[in-house]
């Protein structure tokens, strides 16, 4: 069942998988125009990923990070908006395949459909060290790490030992960095007023990266400043160091084992498998090769943007940030116009106006063409740039309500653990590590 | 293992199980008193539960009405808090037993471990029909309520087709009556805006009370006020109407068969399985009758507190709403302080403040006294008890906020499905209402 496909319509229809940063761009510049849109995704919200740490280490809720697609392109009279599994396509008779078997059919074709977390042939490993990309991710990986100093306190209290509290993050890029600036600053600063028998500031936090430096993408000397801001905060930073395996409680290095309450995963990415899906040629990340039009080879009907897409430019390929997906997102809209107007086609081109990680509270590093910035100044720059990102949403307002009053209080109404009612049997594996050294009053 | 239990320690230790409206004031109001207090509680939150359905229905976010037990108690030197489930008690030893063998001991017991839905024997409803008493629990219920919309907006746009929308809320008490007017209210109002293909308008909303009235526990003309109002709203009142079975998509009444593309279960609470645990004199819904002191019988150290206490006040018992909780919370502390001071006792009675149910966004009905309100009087007065009950959490605040956002812009930021990727199947059950009768722009 379906709509018939009627390629003799009038309006083209345009189909966009994936209401992320590509996705969500590519429709909104497809407003008031001559085109049907269809945007299709399996979530009815769109995610500000950049900020997802912030969720997960319990400085913002999900609300304050995300807003329903509906919302974001309210009022377009030519977009609509569809929740559903794509399971694959019909290229030949120009159909997107949903499940329960629903058919869209199209005449141009975007998917934004992004990336998930890679863990490079041991999915079993996902379980015990989730990844963050999606608003679930953030809430569990919240639940493990508060749920971590919960069993701490608890072990303190009722039985007097002070186990090891160690958290290990996999992975020294941007996600990485960020989590594990975030957990220290909580762990320092935070929590420690929280909890009256085990001390915040006791917990270790580990951050293992396979290369010789973390943010890799950066140049040297900032690398080197951020690894530098990061053991300011008390992060062990470990380069050249691969994971071999990951147990429940430990993290296997070599023949090391490194303890661990909570691991998380931040270490690589896959691409969609609707890339593989559309028969396009794909990298080792599963991302789909396009050229200089973001077509896929042989259909210039389909687009692929974002995360999903490989794209290259002077040699490389641009990287997986949201700036590149939101260029591509515009670029494709533009060009969809184009093409329905028989006007000549333009390539696209990344233009890069740097990039930003953030570490800790007031940290963070930033490469802005030549300039170069730590510590503070590039956190500053950060908070502006996400800030101006957020506009036309609600969240931009509620976000700097909350930075305001957590940095004003220290307070922070969104440190709740919600989902599973299950306690981690983690602790009961574990020796003391001490011997009792704080009594009780009522002890 | 556990702390030795040491009857000759000078300082009183007073646990309190449960971290609601009971067990936190029975907790503050011991605070800076020379006893040590625990709370134990399976979540490390307090939740608002009077404003959960307004969670439940896309209003507020869960960080809204909830806070840490530890921000709630911040600053009391005298109060731990231990996050655990309660297994069993050893009231000759004064022992709480906790999973993984870990025990508490106590000179006095606060039992606030509250209610839960009743089946009534039909536990197998649960999965089918969700109840609402827990922030995961409105989460539950939200991302039921909007995929109702998203796959009706799906069935429309690519099938053509126009599903029945409806819903169906068991139970005509406070709960019932607050959910079926708040999604009326989103049908007719918030959703309107955002889909293009279907009509939330076209949502029909079913409360089915099994009693003669809504909000039996209300004087007669206030339940009359309440139905009026749901009518008027487009909710359809059905009293006098037992629910005899709930099966994927429908609800039974007898013979009729209602659809319902989701049933939400207000129909009745029990007491927690800890009234039992402790041995005590227990009521039909599970509740511990406690004496005018709210001690079981024979344990002048066992307080039982809230939803789990029956307590009997001019021949009935007092109702399981959060002031009698927190009246009985603050009772048993000073009553604590009083016996650790060898003072005379004095017996707890309930004052009733009055009450108050909201219907919809600006109606309600509430009872103080002889007087009683309707209307946008009624729902004023609900605002501003519930405000002030607020005090003391920063959620007051952004409450407030997100209210007077929502009351401006009719959006909400707060309309997130989050939980399970799984798209209920129900709908590829149902036959068309009505043939195809919009014709897409593209179609």
């Amino acid at each position: 069942m379906g709509i018939e496909n009627d390629s003799q319509n009038a309006t083209p229809r345009v189909v966009v998988i994936g209401g992320g940063f590509g996705g969500l761009h590519a429709a909104l510049g497809l407003a008031s125009s001559s085109v049907q849109v269809t945007i299709i995704d399996r979530k009815n919200h769109h995610t500000f990923q950049p900020l997802l740490y912030q969720v997960a280490l319990a400085a913002l809720s999900p609300a304050d990070i995300a807003a329903p697609i509906r919302r974001a392109v309210h009022g377009k009279q030519n977009i609509d908006v569809v929740i559903g599994n794509v399971v694959g396509f019909d290229l030949e008779g120009r159909l997107v395949h949903l499940e329960e078997d629903l058919v869209v059919p199209y005449d141009y074709l975007v998917v934004a459909a992004g990336a998930t977390h890679s863990y490079f042939g041991h999915d079993e490993w996902a379980q015990l060290a989730p990844g963050l990309k999606t608003l679930e991710d953030a809430t569990e990986i919240r639940r493990r790490v508060l749920l971590a100093f919960e069993l701490s306190e608890r072990e303190s209290l009722i039985e007097g030992r002070h186990c090891p509290l160690n958290f290990v993050i996999v992975g020294g890029g941007p996600t990485g960095v960020e989590l594990a600036g975030a957990i220290a600053e909580i762990s320092k600063n935070v929590l420690r007023e929280d909890f009256r028998a085990t001390d915040p500031r006791r917990a270790r936090i580990h951050l293992l990266e396979g290369g010789p430096r973390v943010l890799s993408s950066y140049t040297e000397d900032l690398s080197a400043s951020a690894q530098k801001q990061l053991e300011q905060l008390g992060v062990e930073v470990r380069t050249n160091t691969m994971v071999t395996n990951i147990e429940p409680g430990f993290v296997d290095v070599g023949a090391e084992k490194i303890e661990s309450a909570v691991t998380i995963w931040a270490a690589g990415v896959k691409a969609s498998a609707l890339g593989a899906a559309l028969s396009a040629n794909i990298d080792q990340s599963g991302r789909a090769f396009v050229n200089d039009s973001l077509n896929i080879e042989g259909h210039p009907e389909i687009f692929v943007v974002g995360d999903l897409a490989h794209f290259e430019q002077n040699g490389t390929a641009v990287p997986g940030v949201a700036p590149v997906a939101i260029q591509m997102g515009q670029y494709v809209a533009k060009e969809i116009r184009r093409r329905v107007r028989k006007q000549p086609t333009k390539p696209f081109s990344y233009w890069d106006k740097g990039s930003m990680a953030t570490i800790g509270r007031t940290k963070g590093i930033a490469q802005i063409g030549k300039i170069h910035l730590s510590g503070f100044l590039a956190w500053a720059a950060w908070l502006f740039i996400h800030l101006i990102y957020l506009i036309g949403f609600r969240n931009r307002f509620f976000v700097l309500l909350s930075w305001g009053w957590q940095y004003l209080s220290w307070q922070s109404g969104a440190r709740l653990i919600t989902g599973s009612d299950q306690l981690p049997g983690w602790r009961s594996h574990h020796e003391a590590e001490t011997t009792p050294d704080r009594k009780r009053a009522t002890g």
